[in-house]
C-alpha cells in the first residue's frame, strides 16, 4: 500500500506556501551551529548570529523592566501579598499588575478569556489608540491575538474563497503576506515599491496592478500596506496615506494596515499616522472603509517577540461580518494571557512623571529639564520605557 | 457600489464553520450578563457562571503554585539575583526556572524561539513522554503549540485537499474537529460511539462508516480518537486501542490522537495509555503508522487553559512531509515561551521526595508512609500537584 500520508497527497496550497524567513537558510545555518558544537574549529567562524527574522532579545536587548515585573505579578498573584514584593518589585509595576487583575473575573490569569481577548485589556488598548490617534477607538474593535500574524492569517482566511480572489501586496514584503495567501488558497498581486523614491508607493502603480488584475478576472479583495515598511522601513507621508484612504473606499478594498512598527522610526523629520487617524482626519466614518489595523509586541521599542501578544483593531465591517471574524477566532478560544497582558501594556507604557522634573529644575528650562530627563532615564537604564515620541527631547515642550 | 466586505463574498469555508462551544449560547448568555450590569433584579438569578467548556480557573480553581513560581521567575529573570528571591519563593521553582534559562540562548524569554519550540524544553517534554510510556521519545518529534487546537488546525490545513478528502471523527465530538474540517474544506466522517457500553468504540463501526465513505468516493485520510473522551469521558482499554492500532495501519490511517484529558480519570479501574505507547507494545515501529498525539496544558489537573500551552508528538512521518510541518509551523515563527515553559512542567512535575518520607516513617510500612504522604500534601494544599498516577496511594509500592 502507499504510504497513507507522502509529498504528494498533501493539501497542495501547503505545498505551494514559501516561507524563506524560516526557510532553507536557517535550517543551514542550524546544521553549521551543529556542526560547531561536534566539530569546534572545523569552520572559519565561531558563532552564528540568526539576523533573518527581527528578534532583538535573542541578540542581548533586555527587556523593559516595568514590563516583566508586571507579567511576574500577574502570573503569580499571590506575590501581591507579601512583604518582601515591594522591596523586590517597583510601586509603579505593583500598581498595575493590581489594576490589571481587578478587570480579570477572579483574578484568574489561567482562564480561557473571551475570544476577543480580556474586556479589561481590550479597554486599556483602545485607550492607548485613541490617545495616538486623536479619535475615539473601541474596545469592541479590538481582537487580540497571539503576534499579528493569527491576525494576519484570519483575515485572509475570511476573504479569499479561491485563486480568482486576490490581495493586492507590496513588494519587497515581509513574507508572511505571500505565505498566508498561498495557504488560503488566494492570488497575491503585486505592487513594486520604489527605491528610486525611498521605497515610495505610488497610487499609479497601484491602479495599473488592479486593473491588469481585473482584467484577469481576479477579484482583488484587499490592499495591504506595510507601514513604516519591512523591510523598506519607509515612512509613509500624510498625504500619501489620504490617497490610499481614498484609493480604497473608491475601489471597495479592505485595507489591510500593517502597523507593526509604529515606534521603528529613525529619523526626525517623519512621523507614524495610523490608516485609522488618516481616514477619520479626512471625514470617512465607519461606513466608508473596512479597515483592519495590526499590531505586535514584537516590534518596536518592546521587541518581546516570546510573548506572542499583538491586536487587530477593525472597524467598518457589517454586524455580520463582525460576527463571523468572531467565530473564527473562538474556534482557537483565546490568545495567550500574557501576550494579551503585554499587549495592553505596549499600548499604555508609563508615563513621564513632568512634575517629579519640576522639582529637578526649578527655574524651568526646558534645556535643562531636557538634560536631566535624559540623564535620569540613562541612569535607571529606562531609556527603552520611553516610546519614540516621548524619546525625541528636543522637541519636547514644557 | 456594493460593499466590499459582505457575508455573501466571504469565504464560504467561514461561513460552513459552526463552532457551539462559543456560539449563540454564550452570546446569549454574555447579553444576560450584561442586563443583570446595567438593571440589577431584573432577572430571576444575580450570577452567570460559564461551564459551556472545561475552564476550572474561571470558576475558581487555584493554579498549581510551583508552576507559577517558575512561570514568574522566568519572566523576570533578574529576580533570580536578589536575596529576598529565597524567602518568596520555593528552592525547587529557583531551581528549576535556572534550568529552564539556562536551555534558553541568553536567558531570552522574549525572543522568538526554534519554531517546534526551545530545544530543550522539547528535550524535557520528550524525558517526560519517555517516562510515562516506557518507550522512547524524541525532541525532534515534538512541535510546542499555542494549546492543542492549532496543531489540530495543522494537520488538518496538512491533510485536507478539498471535500473528496475525509477525517473520521466521534460522535459525540468536541466542536474543534467539525469546526476545523469544515475552515480547511475536508469532509467529517462520523463514527459513533456507544452510550450503551459506556460511549465504547467499536471496530466494527469504523469500518462500516470507512467503507461507506469510500464507496461515495471519499478518500479518508485519518482517524481522529480522542482518549480519554470528550465530551463522553470513556478511557479506552488497552485491547481496544491495539485493534484501533492495527486498524489505522491496515487502512492506511493516519491516527490523530487526541490526549489532552491523560490526566482525567476519575475510576480506579482505568488507566491512561498513550496510542503511542500501545503501537510500541505491539510491535509497531515508525514506519507502521503515522501517528500525532495532541496534549494541552489547558486540562488534567492543572488547567491553564489561558496560557495557551500544548504540543504534539509527530510519530511515522517521512522527513519531506515533516518539512511541510515545520514549514507552516514557522509561517507563525513559534508559540508563546509561557506556553512552552508550561507544557515542559506539566509533563515534568515536581517529584516526591521519596527519602523525606522515609525519614518520616522509619518503620518503612506502606500503609503509614502513604498516609504521612497523603496529610503531608494535604497540609500544604500541594495535592494538585501529584499527577493521577501519583495520587493513587493505594498502589504505592516502596
Amino acid at each position: 500500500m502507499a504510504p497513507s500520508v507522502a509529498v504528494e497527497n498533501l493539501n497542495p496550497k501547503v505545498l505551494k506556501c514559501e516561507y524563506a524567513v524560516r526557510g532553507e537558510i536557517v535550517i543551514h545555518a542550524q546544521r553549521l551551529q551543529q556542526q560547531l558544537q561536534t566539530q569546534p574549529g572545523s569552520l572559519p567562524f565561531d558563532e552564528i548570529l540568526y539576523c533573518n527574522i527581527g528578534n532583538p532579545q535573542s541578540l542581548g536587548q533586555q527587556p523593559v523592566t516595568f514590563f516583566r515585573e508586571v507579567l511576574a505579578l500577574c502570573d503569580h498573584p499571590s506575590l501581591l501579598e507579601k512583604e518582601e514584593t515591594k522591596s523586590l518589585f517597583s510601586a509603579d509595576a505593583i500598581s498595575r499588575a493590581k489594576r490589571i487583575l481587578s478587570t480579570i473575573p477572579g483574578r484568574a490569569t489561567g482562564a480561557y478569556s473571551h475570544s476577543q481577548g480580556i474586556k479589561g485589556l481590550r479597554d486599556a488598548i483602545a485607550a492607548g489608540i485613541a490617545l495616538r490617534d486623536g479619535f475615539p477607538a473601541n474596545a469592541d474593535d479590538i481582537f487580540v491575538t497571539d503576534g499579528a500574524s493569527p491576525g494576519v492569517h484570519m483575515m485572509m482566511q475570511l476573504l479569499l474563497r479561491d485563486e480568482k480572489d486576490g490581495i493586492l501586496c507590496p513588494i519587497p514584503q515581509y513574507p508572511l503576506y505571500s505565505a498566508s495567501i498561498a495557504l488560503h488558497g488566494g492570488t497575491l498581486i503585486p505592487y513594486y515599491l520604489d527605491e528610486k523614491t525611498g521605497w515610495g508607493l505610488e497610487i499609479s502603480e497601484l491602479k495599473k496592478q488592479l486593473e491588469d488584475a481585473r482584467s484577469k478576472g481576479i477579484d482583488v479583495r484587499a490592499l495591504v500596506v506595510i507601514n513604516p515598511g519591512n523591510p523598506t522601513g519607509q515612512v509613509l507621508a500624510e498625504d500619501n496615506q489620504c490617497d490610499i484612504v481614498r484609493f480604497c473606499k473608491n475601489e471597495g478594498l479592505v485595507l489591510l494596515a500593517d502597523e507593526v512598527y509604529q515606534e521603528n522610526i529613525y529619523v526626525d523629520d517623519k512621523k507614524f499616522n495610523s490608516f485609522k487617524k488618516i481616514a477619520r482626519s479626512i471625514g470617512y466614518g465607519e461606513d466608508d472603509l473596512p479597515l483592519v489595523s495590526f499590531q505586535s509586541v514584537s516590534k518596536g521599542y518592546y521587541g518581546e517577540c516570546g510573548k506572542r501578544g499583538g491586536y487587530m483593531e477593525i472597524t467598518g465591517f457589517s454586524a455580520s461580518v463582525r460576527e463571523q471574524v468572531y467565530k473564527i477566532a473562538s474556534v482557537n478560544l483565546c490568545s495567550n494571557i500574557t501576550g494579551q497582558i503585554l499587549a495592553s501594556l505596549i499600548m499604555n507604557p508609563p508615563k513621564v512623571n513632568y512634575m517629579a522634573f519640576f522639582k529637578l529644575c526649578p527655574d524651568r528650562k526646558c534645556q535643562t529639564v531636557q538634560l536631566k530627563i535624559s540623564a535620569l532615564f540613562c541612569r535607571k537604564g529606562m531609556n527603552h520605557m520611553l516610546p519614540t515620541r516621548q524619546r525625541k527631547m528636543e522637541s519636547f515642550n514644557l
